[in-house]
């Protein structure tokens, strides 16, 4: 496949670009006989689509979900669902200065070196707008994983340096930064707040947990939960890097320190964060994500126009000077379509029995 | 594909327990008409085996390549590669003792949940031994891209708190800890000796570069290059994360800090990692993974056995205290692999040639 | 994949249920650099609708395409090309009395027995009509095929009976029925009315053909050129079989008899059908394909309903007497795309050029 | 991937030349906790093996088959079973001749177009012998298919043009030709032994039957059942077609002859040949499939040389002069494949259930 779809049962296509007339999804692998809420999809864009707040971009979309398939009366038939998203703020004018300049920590270079050509309003395809699909596929994973008792959430563990030191998950949805620790949230939003007025941005850390999972769960060797887990979050625009439990931190500890141990009540740490030998260990998966800042800030930069020559660039527009807030519903959701597609490939029948 | 198969161009599939009769790889893509070097797969395979140093194990094992199938004549056919390696030390009664008891940070446990059985024996599937197929797939794959001008070198960052502060590539192949500086590399080895004296075992990170990759690299949205290449370090036993570039240092980075600009000359700093929008900037590929401490230890552990009860344990044979020096060549095979995955797929010749 | 996609360099994934919002189709892969000729798109869609003449169906949909995102500019830009066809005729209410009732030949009972539930209108997923996204893939596909001067062509080469001895592919598209032969043309439309007349229906065979593939299109072993032509034709309703070139005829044929011999000038005969080995051999490509009598029949049938009780049934509404007219544009379309998949993988430029 | 891999729960990937060390299939896939005969396989192994009848090629092959991995204590794992079958005659100076000379009806010629360069020695890997390693897979399945009452069986329907009017099961395993019919058996051994005299051959129709299948199996639109048999038997050299149930005699039937009705007991014919919509009905799979004569003939016929030089060639060696017989137990082995890849991937709970 060429590269725009992601898991092998519970298998997702997104398409569109930023500016076009809609970006959408196609959900294949839905199990049948699940009554879906498709208010709970709207809620799960709502939390990432732009203008939440003072730190998040006012590009101003309703960001309106219409499932066009794969339902019958409110239930899945175990067809395609596909859903759309229209893009109703196509102010692409705005954009026409960059149709030659490479934006710096963009993907307009590299797109062109691709393709030879590209859509460059507002960063096309490779925009963030594109993760709109995967949280309304993800909102679907969500629901089916539910009646099964997993549960996924993430949060901004650090930004702009300040670092989260209580982690309370009923306090993330109630902070803009949606933080875990809310002595920490107010600093993070005041330091995120000052570097926006400077014209600049910053990055963070989310992280991101899952109970309920049975043990035993992913595909030894190379389809291992934690390689497609890292697979998934790579695959999200500003993510740099992932690491499980311990994490970096394993590279100065001892196997006495780092090993976890058991006794009868199970294992007395997670160090491992929910994975053993790539199969899950029945403790919460526990990973965290480096998130880069954001690259569209209004400070001066030096660049390449696509004739090859140096140019200065400065911006425009107002962009999110922290992405961490609204990662945080898209690391959800492929996290919870991961865990989905391993559940559907489990041997043992978790769905609804039926008439054959 | 349950899970032992990767690549989708140059597909590598592997199979074997590290105490059955054999391992081994079948490689699926190999351009046709390429010169085969099977010194050079031997000599790979030599990095990876046990037994090169003190502090690594002593396990000995010949791990020699045999070929059966796509060469004729000394060269490629386009048709899949098969090599065995047969597994000439299976003093498996030496692992009896495990076959009821899940030790500490392995698959033993995991493994049961999902399967209800498993070869216990050293391992069994999950053993790093599996990785020595990858390595020969590995250099396969490098003796392609060495035609195209692209080269891997992966080595030692970090070793039992010992962080190299230099790289010279050079040296790497001329310590025991495949570190890449010279005056770390004494002190690492000093540190995992003393631990290893102890019975005990330390983690690491190794870093990985990739040089010569043309620009534009990857496919978009799901199949990233950095997504692909997640995927590829984390399905390695040990490896706990992933990070490219600048990597968790941009969660303090703003973004006239971590944006790499451009003049003329092109790049002016790769905090990107070589790596934009998941596609290659044909800045050099750089990314660093934290490696745990090898599990087995001969310090006594608590643990449960299959009968739920808790038993002590004590991993008895010598195993490697740190194991970086030896997945440095797997880190190497499984980069050279998904780059080659990429390179076999790039939109050439038939279609009309854009600027690139 | 859970099966709604197919292809894997040009690949589609369909969704939509008959009397649904909308069907449609993602084509991921589509190449970058094409000039997409939408009105051509639009024109297949029409070769394919109903209501085109007395022997198709009077359902009166428009089949509007939409082309949501993967142009810009009015050219192809690499990525995914989404296009949706609202249904616009969705008299739903017809079709109460099927809720409960298995349809002879349909795909009723089978949806239950794996779904446990179905969207019984009008066939749901199952219809012919989700076939009308293939169309418009493949519309795509014939653009691109175009100008590598390949060309695909398919016709009604029999129906009720009546087989066409000439092949005058300039006559298929003046005709109803898409017979390739005039004088068979109007005995075919003779005999299909009467059995219309009397509520019945009949089948007929489909002969497709490709000319202009260069030789050595194909993937061996699994993945040869006619096993995927094989796949892609028994994914169309109705179709019950496949054969190339002599097809059954070679059960009674010698080795001297099938063997297509070669002199200077090329294959002296094409009872391969243009594939050896799975590969193409450079003359045309040439299959047949079964199609079933319309399984929807207004005379009398015993069936069982959902309880297991036997029930007759007159399945009401004007349905297609023969599909073989509204298949031929779907037939095409799966060719162009298998053959378009293969000819991206082709292995060009990178590598040692070779002799042909 | 690039080709050598089929299936996708329960998937296998083949390697080897016909003349290269050996021969073999990874199995992916395989359900833990299955005891497995070995001996069967070779039984298996030894239905399709050269020289079994003086209307089978003496080739002198043991196919000895080891199995390397997978199986502990004779029992699956569920790790990847690998298999290998060393090729014992190797006398492949005798295709010294054939090096530069395309043999008709074989894959020489599109080899040399996709590859450049081929391994000439007995067809190398486009030889028949290839598919001794998905008999090897196939004797998996079928042992896992028959604790689900899964019975697959094949044999000749016609050769030479004689046809068996009767089908009688336990004749076919006790006549050369394996045709299913006693009388017909003895005409068709007389005619493929005359035209052999001649250094001739012949084609002929195999059929082949699954019986115990669920209703319900297979995905809808394009992985339907039908469309992956078709698919599979299409990988299969020789073969050039398929027909599923009535096939194409379809072409001159009324709605009214070929709907399967059904009462109380269930369908009252099986025209279909057991699928609907691509789902198996829980009739027996029934389909046919045309298999071209064998090409190697040692009468004279024009071909080319590898210069463009028009040849005359004799093949020599004795090669089946009906290959019917030897692609029986290859039928069978891919048609429960498919239906065990499908049967993996059922929602419902069929193996042994674990501590899970």
């Amino acid at each position: 496949m060429p590269g725009n779809s992601f898991g092998t049962r519970f298998s997702i296509t997104t398409f569109g670009e930023s500016h076009g007339k809609a970006i959408g999804v196609i959900v294949d692998g839905m199990p049948p006989s699940i009554p879906v809420d498709t208010a709970f999809i709207q809620r799960e864009l709502d939390r990432r689509r732009p203008g939440q707040s003072s730190v998040t971009t006012p590009r101003n979309e309703r960001d309106r979900v219409e499932i066009l398939s794969g339902l019958f009366e409110g239930v899945s038939t175990g067809t395609p669902v596909a859903m759309i998203i229209a893009n109703s703020d196509q102010k692409s004018v705005a954009y026409d200065e960059y149709r030659k300049i490479y934006r710096p920590g963009h993907a307009d270079f590299t797109y062109i070196q691709k393709y030879g050509l590209r859509d460059h309003r507002g960063g096309g395809r490779s925009s963030g707008r594109e993760t709109a699909a995967r949280v309304a596929a993800g909102a679907l994973a969500k629901q089916v994983l539910k009646r099964s008792g997993i549960r996924v959430q993430a949060w901004t563990l650090e930004a702009a340096g300040v670092r989260c030191e209580t982690r309370d998950p009923a306090f993330v949805e109630n902070n803009p930064m949606r933080a875990c620790d809310p002595a920490a949230a107010e600093q993070m939003f005041a330091a995120v707040s000052a570097l926006a007025a400077e014209g600049n941005s910053v990055g963070g850390i989310v992280e991101c947990t899952a109970t309920g999972l049975p043990a035993g769960l992913g595909e030894p060797v190379f389809d291992k939960l934690d390689a497609r887990i890292a697979s998934a979050m790579l695959s999200i625009g500003s993510v740099k890097g992932i690491e499980f439990g311990a994490g970096f931190a394993v590279a100065g500890m001892t196997g006495t320190e780092n090993n976890d141990q058991m006794d009868e009540r199970g294992f007395l740490s997670n160090n491992a964060g929910g994975v053993l030998g790539g199969l899950s260990t029945g403790e919460p998966l526990l990973f965290r994500i480096p998130v880069k800042p954001t690259p569209s800030i209004s400070l001066p930069q030096s660049t390449l126009d696509s004739g090859g020559e140096q140019v200065k660039i400065e911006v425009k527009g107002r962009h999110d000077p922290c992405i961490c807030p609204r990662i945080v519903p898209v690391v959800e959701a492929m996290t919870a379509i991961v865990i989905l597609d391993f559940l559907l490939g489990r041997e043992t029948g978790i769905f609804p029995a039926h008439s054959s």
